[in-house]
Parts: C-alpha cells; structure tokens; sequence
C-alpha cells in the first residue's frame, strides 16, 4: 500500500456539528413544533404476563385535552415490530401482555400532561399468567411458551477442531460460570418522534432514531401504505448506543397512525421511566468458560456456554446470540473451540442491540478467565495474552484469517512498553489496596454475518466549490458526520468548512441498514470516499481542460486545482467546480459501499463472517478503600489497533466514552426487577456514571492498516467497551485477592466480599 | 426505432399530486408556520429614475411590530442577482433607481400588516433622472446610460444565406412592422418565500420558485455562504410560467438575509401588486418583418429586425433575445435569412422568462405576414405554409436538419383534413362578422444554446417495490411530477400509486439549471428514465437468480417479475427487491440526462441550436359582433407534434392552458404605464382570461418520436402559446378584413377600428 500524503484525513478537528450542539442551537426531535401539534402518551401493562379480556378506554377518552384513544385495533397494518421478521412484538399489545411496560393503548391530546394523565385512565383487565422471570426458567421442561414457537429466541454453535480432543492434551484446565446484569443505554436524550402529515398522502417522520430505513418499512408496514409514502428524516439525536430501533418504531408508527387519523401533526416524546422500562436493554449473560492450556500457556481448547436473557421480544437478540458466540473465545489462536450460545424469552423488558453488542459479557468472562489461568499458570498476564495473541495469518475462531490489519500484538506490546515506564504501583496497606487489571479484546466491524452491509452516500459539489454529503448512516454522537466531512475534503482538495454533512433523510439516500456494529466510519465512510472520488474526476478533468494538460498532472489541495509539477499554477476550485458544471461534467454522485459478504457454515460457524475486527488491550490500575469498598481509578491506558485514525479528536472521544460505558458496566450499572417490574427506572436509583466518574483515560493507537476501510480506518465505537469493562474486573481482583465472576462488581459487592474475606480469615 | 409496448406511458392519468391540490391539502410557502415567524415586506421606489440621496429608516424602525429594517448596507455579500453573471440588479438598490417598484428596505415586523405599513415610512430621497421609457429612446444616440455598460441589454444577428440575393429573385415582397405589449404571468400563488435558519449554519429555503438551484447560489453568493449551507426546498407552486426565478431570489436572499441576522424564520409573500410591479414580464417587442416569395407562394427571403424591450434588468433578456432571434423566420424552409435582434434597457419594470419565450411574439409578426402574403399571392392560408413547410432533412433558419421529428406537415395535414369535416363557417352579417385563422409555429427544445442542459433525477426503490423519485426540475402546475411516476412506473413495472415523486430539495439532485424551455419531460423525463432503468437492472438480475433463468427472460410488469416466455411465472416485485436489497443489488441510482451541447457559430448562429423542436397547427372560428367588438370563440384547432405523448391528460392540460395563455395576451393582456408606473397592477384593471373565457380546445396530436427524448417524448409547454396567439389574431383579420399588427388586439380596439372602417366606407 503506498502511503497517500493526507491533509485533512488523521488531523485533530472539531466536531462539524460541535457548535451546535454545545450552544443548543441543535434541533432535536423535541423541539419541533408545527401549528395543530398534538402529543401522544402511550398507556402500558403494569403486569408482566397475562391475557388480556379487556382494555377499557372510555375514561381516557372523556379525559380533558383528549382528541383520540388508539388501540391495536386501530393499526391499519401488521401491528408487528421487530429487527428481523418474523417480527414478534406488536405495537399495541391486543391478548398477551409478555412484559410490564408493554404498550396498550396510545392517548393522544392537546399536552403530553393530559395525555399522560388520560392514559392512567386507560383500563386492562387480565388473565395473569405465572411470569417467567430467567432464562434458566424459560428453558426447563414444560415452561409456559411466551410465544407460540417456545421459549428459545435464538441458538446457535460454533465448532472448531474438536474440543474434547484438546482438553485431553491440556496441562490445567479451568471452568467458570460468569454472569453480567441487564444494562440501560441511558442516552441523554429519550426517545422522541414528530410526524407531520404533508398533505400528499404521505408523511413526514421526524425522528430521535437509529435507523432510518428500519424505521421507514416498519411505519409503512404498519400503516399499510407503500414505504415510498413515507419520509423518515433523522432529528439531531442525542444519543442511540444501539437503543433507539425498536422503540423508535414503535413510537413512530403509534405517532404516525395517530397523525394519518386526526390529519395533524403528532409527537411522542419518552419520559426517562419509559424509556427504561420501554425500549431495550443490555442482555444479562451467564456463561460458562472451560479453557484447557498447556505449562507454557498455550490456549488448547475451549468450550463455551453462553445463556442470554433476551426478555419479551427477540429484537436483535439473533444477532447478539451469534455475536457472543464469536466473540467469546477472545482473540486468541485456540485450535480447537465449542460454543453454544442460547438466548430465552422471558417476562421482562425486552433486550437488543447495546455497544458491544453482547462482547463486553463475553469478554469479560474470557477476560477473566484468562487472569485466572495466569494466575494458576504463575505467568504474567500479558505474557499470557501475549503468547496466544491472534497474529497477521493466524485463524481466528471462526477458522478465518486476515493477512493484514491485525494489530493486537502491538497494542499488547505498546501497552507493556507503556507501563515499564509507570512507578511501580504502591503495596497495599491497612486503608487502600492496589491493583492493575489488563484485557484484550477483539470486535468484528460491521455488519458482517449480521446481513448485508450497503451504505449509500452521496456527494453533491456545488458552483462555488463547497459540498453537501448525505449518508445512509445517523450520527449519534460518535461523530459519523465529522469523518464523512473530513473524507470529502481530502479526497476533493477543500476545506472542511465548505463541507456539510445532512442527517440522514431516507428520500435521499439508499437503504444503508442500521448504523450499528462500529460501521460508520468503515463502510460509511468508504461510500463517501467511494462518491466523493467520482465528484473528483469531474474537477480532475476539468481542470486538465483549463490548464491544457494531462489529468495526471492535476492534483486538487488547498481550494485550488494545481499542476504536481508546479504548484504556483493553480485555479481556484469553486472556478473549477463552475466551469465543470457549464461543461456538463457531473458535480455530484451517488455510490455505495458494499463491504465483502460473509461466507460460512452455518452448523459451524466456520468461515469469513465479518471484514475486519478491531483489537484493543486495556489496562487499569486502581485502589480499593478497605472501609467502603469505594474503587478510585489511578490510571487507564486504553491501546486500540484503529488501522487508521481519521480524526483523533473524535476517536479519543469514542475511547474516553466507550470506557466509560464498560466501567459503568462493570462498576455501576444494573437494572433491578421485583415480580418482572423494573424498579430503578430512574437516574436516582439507576447508578451510572457522571461526569464525575469520568476516567483518567489514556488513549494509545496501533494502525494496522484495514484495506476494507477508508484510508484503512477500522470503527471502534463499541470495542473499549468490553475492553474497560474486562480490565476493570481484572484489576479489582488484582487489588483484592477477590474474583467477582459477575458484573457489575458494586462497591458495595466488594465491600461484602472483602467484610467476608477478613470474618473467614 | 422498435415499438415498445407500454403499460403506463401513453395511457391517460390523473395528476399525481391532483388529490392535494384540489383539497386544499397541498402545501405552499405561505402555508407554512414556524414558533417565532415574522414577516417581511419590502418598500419600493415609486419614481422609475433617479440618484438615491438617503433612504430613511427610522420612522419605520420605532413602527409599531417592527424587529428591524435592512437595507443594502446589510446584505453581506454581492448584493446583486440576475441570471447570467455578470449580475446587473441589486437586490436593495443603494445608489440608482432604475424602474418605479425597485425595492430599497427590507421591514421585518411581527405581522405582514405591521411589515406593510412600516414599509410606507421608509423614506426615499432622491435626485431624478429623466426616465427612458421605450426601447427606441434608449437607443437613441446621446441617450442617458440606464447602466454603466450603456442601454443595450444583448443583441445578436442571424445571417443564412443572402437575403438580398433572395429578395432579388423574389416576385412579391411585403414588409411590416408588429408590435407586442407586455404580459403579466399572473400566476394564482404570487411569490413567497419561508426561510428557516437550522441553527447548524445553515438555512432551509421554501420557496415558490422555478429555479431552486438557481436561488441557491444566490442566496449563497449574496448572503456570503458556501452554496452547502443554503438548502432550498420548493413549496408546491401555483403557477410560475417562467416568473419565479429572479424576484424568488430577491425576496429568498431578503428572507435569508433577515432571518440569518434575527435567527427567527422569516416569510415574504407578495401581494398582487408587487408581484406585478416587481418582477418579471413578458418583453413587448417591435418586430419589422420583409418577407420575399416566388408567385407560387416559395419564400426566398426574409429580413426581420427585433427590438425587445428589457425593462431596468437584463434577466434572461439575452436568452429572449436569441430565441426571437431563431424564431422569427418561422417553421419554414427558406434559404436567405437575416436577422438582428436587440433588447435595450429602459426604466420600467423588468423583463425576463414567460412561457413561449419570445417565440409567441415573432411567431405572430410572422404568422401575421405569412397570411398577409397568402393574400395578396390569392393563396389558402394553410396551403401556403403546407408549400413552405420544414420536412425532415430540411435545414432551418440555423442550418440545423433533422431526419425525424419533425412533424409539422402531419400538424397541417391533420388540420387540413380535420377543417374539411367541419361546417362551413357562416356568412358574416349584419350582426357577426365571421372568420377562421390558422397558425403554424416550431419552439426550440429544452435549453439548447442557452446553457448546459443537464439534468439529475434519482430513483429509490424500497423493499416493498415502491419508489420515491427526485428530479432537479420543478413542478410548476406542469405536471412534471406525473410524467416522471408514469416512466418509473413504465420501467420498473409497478404500478402508479407505489410512485412518489418529490419537490425539488437542492441537497438531494444534481443542479438542474432552471425548469424553463420546455425540457421537463423531455431532459428531465430522460434523466429519471436512466436512473429507471438502472434500478431495473438489479431487479432484473435479482430476479434471474431466483429464477435460476437468464436474465433477458425477466420482463416486470403489473407489479411482479416474470418470464417472457410464461407469464404466469411470476415473482412479485416487492419480494424480489426485498432479496435484491439483502444480496446487495442498488435499488438507488442517481442519473444524469445531458443533452447534445449546442454548437453553431456565434456571428451567424448556424449551427446546432437545440436538441429538438416542437411544431403545431392552430386553428381558430371566431365571430365578431359588429356593435361591441366582441369576439366569440366557435372553434379552436390545436395539433402539436410532441413525438409521443406520455399522459394524454397532462398533455391537453398543456395545451388548453398555453393556448389560454396565447390568447390573453392576443386580445386581452395588457400592462399599462404612465410616467414609468405601472398603472394596471391589479386583476380589475388588467384584464385577463377567466374560467369563463376557457376556449373549446380541440387537441390534436402528432407523435413523430424524438431520440433525444424519453419514449420519444418532446416537451409542450410553450408551443401552444404563440400558435393561439397567431391564429387569433388571424381569424381577427379575417373576419373584419381589417389586419391589426400590434397584440393585444383588444375588443376596444376591434371595435374602434370596425367604425373607423365603417367611417371611412
């Protein structure tokens, strides 16, 4: 790969929609308003399972400032959501009510009060059932179905080798049960939709959303309209985290068939109770690890369990079955590897996508393991890791492997050449004890064998040389937008200011499928590249036109079309960009980027399922309070192979915030239920972290460069994720001589833990 | 060519967005209401010429409502529009006035009433000049210079042969001079902008406009921004027939500019006033005609001199200038041609695009001639231009042939053989006076010679097979919109109601140059063909693959795929672009249509001048009633040859609708000055058709199919007007026996000249 000189690509910039955003200027879902707006408020189950004999809505009609009370029965279409068909969570629940928080009924009025009010007065009779409250339960012999076809959501293995063949060769071996809670994405903003009828038979769905085109086929399938009848444009978003598809859904079409009814506009904006009780949640995972090493350490064998409670609805819990179930056996060279990953319905809210996507639980269970085989061993860990590190050629779980782009060796290597250069970590004395944690990782990017993975962008290059670009992917903060704008200058010579990214409005682009799995910046941003070198040739021969020279010679940098030969002769771009168009060269292009098509045995699980991974190895070093159990973080390295940085700003902040999300994780963070009802649905009895628990984190880089990415940029919003959360839980057990085999590890868990180390002492 | 069959294209259709405009549910600009809207109104020079002394703004600052009063000292950039550079209006005059209307101020209130009445307390002095009121005083030598470069707005000649080798060989030569007034486009809606800053930089633009891109960089150039961070959107349009292009820059740039400095939304809706005095009219024109023809009808030459009148601003004034230019000859075959055109500044209110473009004006001075000639040759009007007619293979008054497409012999032929069927008209007697006119006219395609004619459109098709177009062309009452559903339709095999096509958003198309000419459904049906059958082609290989068959089987039709050989194998289409999007197949595409450049050359311009003409025959019966000058309408004739018809309903929209134009401004249209001012700028002073005057529009039609358009499509949006225009004023002539060479020939002026007549007997 010959290296490309780049002047916009891997330089330090602010976010394009920074301002904005920091001045409030930004227009999210919430504060549209249009003439005739009316608010919507959903009345919900406060059982968890039953049947459902009545649901009694004549009060709430009554109510004052109350124009409309929709049931199920007033959806023209499916009444169905979901990620995946067969969709198996209706918009309005009409016989069975399978969590507490199910959407009943939708009161609509002239105030989100009175409509909130009136859906209190929403009646449901019901025929309770027994709930099944874990997945254990689900799964036993002769358990209630909470859907016709069972209990189990999704199950799938993976075989490599043959495990039992390599246990039989190991020196020690190790099994372990890991469990982690359900987790809240517990984004700033909840979720919010506007729709606006635009008079033509079609309407306009402004939106707090993840994916647009999800959100599009599921409105005009429940509206039973053609999905070119509906607009989908995505509001400023404040915060998805993977959270904002199957709710948005829902509230999309509850507000669209209240709008298509009542011929006005209608908004449906989430509470932070519904939003919690509502929408999905982190799966909780037990699992179960059997690892098998020789003297020396080498990984041998392992066999994996892998149980997810995935709650009501499937949602992506498909996907996040199969993506434990690569994930689980670390990023490490082991011949021979079983896995069974299950996922079960239960009477809970349901669980979906959430960063990581299922690898935080799973990471941490290897992760943990892997200290504890060091430990039995008497090895390093690092040198453990070390030793089965994935390398360049190696194959990975899924029997794949990748010649280049595979650079978890060097951040292991840059981490250990980190900490020789850190003071040695204080003994531990009668108040603090001090311990270090390190974890490695390893996430696929993109879609992978998760679907297709097509993104749609287009470039649009005006007279004056300055450029709009749309994407098919949302910018949810992780700053999609900033990448795709930094992109389109450097490949068009401009500068970033004359560059401006859209929200995705899903008239003006093509399906690209939801923006998850880290794909923004890889498949995103290879679309733009993709469009915006097509707008390039057009100014490239253009420019040959004006100069009367050959294209080769032309080279598009600091605003002007130059000759590499001699960059005194140059003419301004927006002199360029107008002559093309009077030329009738297109000056704007529509491509797409379609990443490469998994390919594997499906009873296996062997084969090329994703395009690239992300590897990571992560360090803390912290110290316990004796007394409290109160954990104070003294350092977190956090060292990402990203195969190229494109903006360093925004991937610091995609580390600093995805580390702190595994820290809440692993730390903070867990839903609690009572007879299946979630009764921390709060940010007071909800512990996450603050601004005050902000981490100490050192963002280090490895770039390894990735030939299915932009400039050979890899995604890395979901890796630090289980990154943090593995190498937390390592360091808490380095610093208290305790191993929690669960997340979170609460101060309060070790302050008990350490109460009853001392008492058995 | 091979005949397609076509399911879609060709069948007669209601207006796609028919259902929302009769309703009242379509959205224009000035239904449009955001939280905080304020209105602006502009005040005006109520002098046409004069140096600006002061303007003075304070007593309508302190007015009740007012926010703020802007005036060129507040517009950061050019402060200058108009359709070709360079530039020559500014949007707030600073310095001189040049027409009675100009705006000066800008007043932003709380109300449209308070913005109108503070506009009364700007104050404007000013040191008079003495104003140039017609096209001959401009030219005088000596004459005061309207702007720096002198009065001469544009003037070009067209040499063909010798004509006075022609004239020499001639047996007959008539010469004479036409004149023409100005024309209002009195569109329903007059002009509104509604602009709404998004708090990200940028600004949204609704606008009741023609040329959205054209507006964009306007607003951009004049507001200081790049053109990506202005985004225009069309509102529905009632009416524009070529009118909202530099007075939408003008009150967009003003809105623009005003809700950039308040940060609030801001709307400018004009009153039928300014929309009169303030923007746009027809040009009228001097037209001398010298016309030599052989006994046996044989035109050998012809020498037309044009004198246009600009009004203060050059507009498309150039383009007008051109197009009378190549028009003026006529239909006709004849050898020896010379042609000036001119178009000079004067102080009156502006002129520019109106449907026809100058071609109703030459038309009729030709067309007036040409039946002045079959007079005094004692020949039938029809049979003289029969002789005369252009034939495929015949070179036009720019040298230009065309081997098909050119059917104007089959639009007489067809009128002749149409007239033949008819009742002979009554005799005229002491009460009617009876007569018949016919017409023949051709009307350059698309853009042509004046400017890139590109135009973008993309196809977007969903899961669920439909599909949402956008095309960088407007719908103007055109029906545009229906015809590109229709091709899409046509090509993917669905039906109709699946089609959405957008209003023009700039940030989603190609810059399309303006929605003029005619070249909607020929250029711009071209480009959503393309993108059409792109999107097919992966339905079509989608669909061989789930055949298992080769591809050239798959015909989709009626909503699914299936095989050419058995129809009854069918696949339905929605199921087919759901696999197609999950193998990977773009159901998107972003195309292009680009005409063949012009290319002539410009001291003669002969040469290649447009990609296609449109030809027609008119025909009128008419009755004159001796006493009042009032004309009856017995009978009105219309064959135009648009190479294929794509909606027949449309169609005859367009040709009832123009020909309603053309009659307007033949008998009743007039704007009327004194002192510089217009003094009719209202419905009840300038007369115009009413639904009552609807004429009894017979639509013939000819399809000789032009390659350059879709299906063989050619546009019709101008050539009706100047053929009811020349024939009208035929059967005027010929039922008086008095020939009137100036439009409008009013009842008035029947009247007075049937007694001047009877007088003189």
């Amino acid at each position: 790969m010959t290296v490309e000189k780049l002047s916009v690509v891997g330089t330090r910039v602010r976010k394009v929609d920074g301002y904005e955003l920091v001045t409030g200027k930004a227009k999210y879902a919430g504060d549209m308003r249009f003439p005739g707006l009316v608010y919507g408020y959903a009345a919900r189950s406060k059982v968890c399972a039953g049947r459902i004999t009545r649901i009694g809505i004549d009060a709430a009609r009554k109510a004052e400032g109350v124009l409309a009370v929709f049931t199920g029965k007033d959806i023209p279409g499916l009444n169905l959501i979901g990620v995946l068909p067969p969709h198996d969570q209706p918009v309005l629940a009409t016989d069975v009510i399978r969590y507490a928080g199910e959407s009943i009924a939708l009161v609509v009025a002239t105030s989100h009060q009175a409509a909130r009010r009136a859906a209190r007065l929403v009646e449901l009779d019901i025929e309770p059932f027994e709930p099944i409250l874990s997945a254990e339960d689900a799964l036993k012999e002769g358990a209630r179905k909470i859907h016709e076809s069972g209990n189990v959501t999704y199950a799938k293995k993976l075989v490599k080798g043959d495990a039992e063949k390599g246990f039989a060769q190991a020196d020690v071996i190790l099994e372990n049960t890991y469990t982690t809670s359900n987790q809240d994405h517990a984004y700033i903003e909840p979720e919010v939709v506007c729709v606006i009828p635009s008079g033509d038979g079609r309407v306009t769905v402004y939106a707090s959303c993840q994916s647009p085109f999800h959100l599009r086929g599921l409105i005009a399938a429940n509206l039973a309209l053609p999905a070119s009848r509906v607009r989908v444009v995505q509001a400023y978003t404040g915060g998805s985290f993977g959270g904002k598809d199957d709710v948005a859904s829902e509230i999309g079409i509850l507000a669209t068939v209240a709008a298509m009814k009542l011929g006005r506009p209608v908004t449906i904006a989430h509470e932070r109770e519904e939003s919690m009780i509502g929408s999905t949640l982190r799966h909780s995972a037990r699992i179960t690890i059997k690892t098998g090493a020789k003297k020396d350490g080498t990984l041998v064998a392992r066999r994996i369990s892998i149980l997810l409670d995935g709650g009501a609805y499937a949602s992506e819990s498909p996907f996040v079955t199969m993506k434990t179930m690569v994930h689980s056996p670390g990023p490490y060279r082991i011949d021979n590897i079983y896995v069974e990953s299950t996922t079960a319905y239960t009477n809970k809210t349901y669980c979906g996508a959430f960063r990581g996507f299922g690898v935080p639980q799973v990471t941490f269970a290897s992760e943990s393991q892997m200290d504890e085989l060091a430990l039995k061993l008497g090895m390093d860990p690092l040198q453990l890791r070390l030793k089965n590190a994935l390398r360049a050629g190696d194959a990975n779980a899924t029997g794949q492997s990748f010649e280049t782009s595979v650079g978890l060796v060097e951040t292991i290597n840059a981490i250990d050449a980190r900490r020789k250069t850190l003071p040695a970590l204080p003994a531990s004395d009668d108040h603090w004890l001090y311990g270090r944690g390190i974890s490695c990782m390893l996430q696929g990017i993109s879609n992978g064998a998760e679907g297709v993975d097509v993104v749609g962008a287009s470039v649009q290059l005006s007279q004056d040389g300055s450029a709009v670009v749309a994407v098919g992917l949302t910018e949810l903060g992780q700053g999609g937008r900033t990448v795709y704008a930094q992109i389109t200058a450097e490949v068009l010579g401009i500068p970033l200011s004359k560059v401006t990214v859209r929200q995705v409005d899903t008239d003006t682009v093509h399906d690209s499928g939801p923006t998850v799995a880290s794909r923004s910046t890889t498949v995103g941003g290879m679309a733009v590249k993709i469009a915006a070198v097509e707008v390039k040739k057009s100014l490239v021969s253009m420019a040959a036109l004006m100069f009367k020279t050959d294209e080769k010679l032309i080279v598009l940098k600091d605003d002007f079309a130059m000759l590499s030969v001699d960059e005194n002769a140059r003419i301004p771009l927006r002199d360029v960009a107008t002559a093309a168009y009077w030329t009738g060269f297109p000056l704007m292009n529509l491509s797409f980027s379609h990443a490469p098509d998994a390919a594997f045995d499906h009873e296996t699980h062997q084969g090329r399922i994703y395009i690239a991974y992300g590897y990571a190895t992560h360090l803390f070093d912290i110290r316990v309070e004796r007394g409290t159990g109160k954990v104070e973080i003294l350092r977190h390295l956090a060292c990402h192979d990203v195969g190229k940085v494109v903006n360093p700003v925004g991937l610091e902040g995609q580390v600093e915030g995805g580390s702190l999300f595994g820290f809440g994780l692993a730390h903070m963070e867990e839903i609690l239920f009572r007879d299946g009802r979630i009764i921390n649905a709060n940010f007071a009895d909800y512990a996450l972290p603050s601004i005050k628990d902000r981490l100490p984190t050192e963002t280090m880089i490895v770039e390894d460069a990735n030939p299915t990415g932009p400039y050979g940029a890899k995604g890395v919003g979901e890796p630090p994720v289980a990154g943090a959360a593995s190498a937390f839980a390592n360091a808490v057990a380095d610093a208290t001589g305790i191993r929690f085999r669960k997340l979170p590890i609460t101060r309060q868990d070790i302050l008990v833990a350490l109460k009853r180390a001392e008492a058995g002492r």
